[in-house]
């Protein structure tokens, strides 16, 4: 039984869902704890409960939409995403993978498709973490942020704890956290936020891992002096080391494909046209799949930047901020999304993800795996976002037929 | 006959003119139309008249301290410099000009040494342009700037024009701008503002010449897009173009000596770590004391910074910002400096000037040299800016004598 999703419902439902908070250029303002993601949550629990569904939130207001099995004892099959925006963010980025899970639902519903597992819907809090952190329901939800911890935070840009946040909202919830046992797998369908699917004109995207990731704060301490006067010959000049640091970032990156290496962050001291730099600031951040590879370029990365600035007589600081490790996610569950999309017959790939989600947290405990679909010229964080509607039914299709399989029993996790 | 200037003499005169709008850093903070310049300029006039000489104040307030000559058709030898600093500033930049001239008038009266033509100490009026422009002073007085345009001039940063800033200060003067057959030359004694002469241990620059330079504004425009899911091959990244022109800039300069380049200002936008710089705008500075060099420098970096963007998918805006073009100052005038080095056995150079001075302005329309010593690491604008009292006393020696030659028509202009 081949179960397909309704592409008009599920459109509409993504266009009702993103006038809350949308913007003049089209894009959506909807950070968590506001109003208007209050009305976001309250109207995804509306359609899920119309849709059948039992609605339980958490200890920190992550909503779980839960369409009941026919076996009690069966561990639930989930999937997920967020409602909350960036404040100039778009209409798919998280949302899409909260509406495609509920279509999925609805789709079950229409097909009379009763499982053996009970299937769930998460709407994950604070996602976009524009306040506070990033990807914070999921880190919460498995353990990894104590509760007590998380619901006491505090951000410099507003005035409230979280548990105020969410009280305000009515999503202080008292279902418990993650039980292992009685969770399966989780599933999280998500456009792709990059260019590789578009490009290759690609219909799905089967995430079977994440890049690993090296995030660097580095200066570079040279002589500030006047432009005019200072022969070459005796600058320490540390706006032409930080290039030439950030050009063997991008040709690390290049030499080691699937690689990606970004200098995103510079900043110049004094940055005025008549005075050598004397000091500047930057970021590095290099990325791979595998993490003997990154381990490799970090090695590299390392060595070079150093040599750069003995060369040149500057002093280098180089922190690692961040090390993210490289995941595989739970490649029997990635192989049921790609039987899921063979019978769709749309071109694909298996791919990673180079984004964080919520997924790359759950990883960590349960068996996991994603859908990722095109956006336009692989654009998200801004309100000119845009999935096509084709891509987004395609979408929903993978991930019920995916969702009906692990909740009857027919993914052998390992 | 040998003048010798009174070394101590000479630093305590800077060191009390140093002690209005003296920072807590030992630099000085005495901006063009305050108070405290008032009060160093109403300084340098009572000085001056104790030394014997006329005050003239000209319609754009600069002060000529006039040393009568024997001859009154002789035209005036010029010596001169600026008395405002920026607001971090230090004690001699600009400073040391004016006091190493009432020095050397000072040292010519010790020594009883009448001269045929009359010698003159200017204060240029603004030659930092912290407000308003720099060097002014000599561009009104030159013509190079309208005397009624530059009165009504305005500044963001004060409410007030420069007509209203000098009547304030009480130097809104009535003597004529420079009438051309009344002065043979003009010399300016100065800090080098670079390392060339303490790297060399050298005591005396002698300046014979002008960079002429070129001042770009750049700006490389492309696609802003997520550092983890953008694959290098699909980057049009803005940052790491920049990265390459800057290299070629500092390549550029080091492949035509004694040539300068410098990228001094960079910003990027968005500036964020994890995002793909999808716009930066920068500055280029090249500089050469030979035209068709500096020529040269330029043809080659317009197509190599347009063969960059157009390998990289980058846009380029390349804007010429400035251009000055290189000057060589009079020769004879430069040779009766050297003459007056020898006579003091210190180490020299002949050298070219990288910082912009009024000279340079005056170089135009007058016979003009420049006289430099070293200043400590080869910096200025900054309150850490410093001068030995061995050096300056050795500078205004130089000056002295070469005011007198001059003064006695034994300098051939040519």
């Amino acid at each position: 039984m081949q179960i397909e999703t309704n592409q008009d419902r599920l459109w509409s439902t993504l266009m009702e869902l993103g006038k809350l908070g949308e913007t003049d250029k089209g894009g959506c303002n909807r950070v968590e704890f506001t109003v208007l993601n209050k009305e976001a949550r309250d109207r995804f629990c509306s359609w899920a409960r119309d849709a059948g569904c039992q609605i339980v939130i958490d200890g920190f207001g992550n909503i779980r939409a839960r369409r009941q099995g026919k076996n009690p004892d069966a561990p639930t099959v989930m999937c997920g995403s967020h409602l909350d925006t960036q404040p100039t963010g778009g209409k798919f980025d998280g949302v899409y993978g909260v509406l495609g899970g509920l279509e999925a639902i609805r789709a079950l519903n229409d097909a009379g498709a009763e499982t053996e597992a009970t299937i769930e819907v998460v709407v994950w809090t604070n996602e976009e973490g524009y306040i506070f952190q990033p990807m914070m329901g999921s880190a919460v939800w498995t353990g990894m942020i104590p509760l007590k911890e998380a619901l006491e935070m505090r951000d410099e840009k507003v005035d409230f704890k979280i548990c105020e946040g969410l009280e305000r909202m009515g999503y202080a919830g008292t279902a418990p956290l993650m039980e292992r046992e009685k969770v399966a797998c989780y599933l999280e369908l998500h456009i792709e936020q990059g260019p590789v699917l578009e490009n290759a004109d690609e219909w799905i995207g089967v995430v079977d891992s994440t890049q690993g990731q090296h995030w660097y704060d580095l200066q570079l301490n040279g002589t500030e002096a006047h432009a005019g006067p200072t022969p070459m010959a005796l600058r320490k000049d540390a706006l032409m080391g930080m290039s030439r640091i950030a050009l063997e970032v991008d040709r690390i990156a290049r030499d080691n494909m699937p690689a990606c290496g970004t200098v995103g962050f510079v900043e110049v001291f004094p940055n005025s046209r008549n005075t050598i730099p004397g000091r500047v600031k930057f970021t590095a951040d290099l990325r791979h799949p595998d993490p003997e590879k990154l381990a490799a370029m970090d090695r590299e990365f390392r060595i070079i930047a150093n040599d750069i600035a003995v060369d040149m007589s500057l002093k280098l600081s180089l922190n690692e901020f961040t090390f993210i490790k490289p995941l595989q996610f739970n490649q029997p569950l990635a192989d049921a999304i790609e039987q899921a999309v063979i019978a769709t017959e749309k071109p694909y790939r298996r791919m990673f993800t180079g984004a964080g989600h919520d997924a790359c947290n759950i990883a960590r405990f349960l068996p996991t795996a994603m859908i990722f679909i095109p956006c336009r010229d692989g654009i998200s964080h801004n309100e000119s976002e845009w999935a096509e509607s084709d891509h987004c039914k395609s979408g929903a299709d993978v991930l019920a037929n995916t969702l009906m399989a692990a909740a009857n029993g027919r993914v052998k996790y390992e």
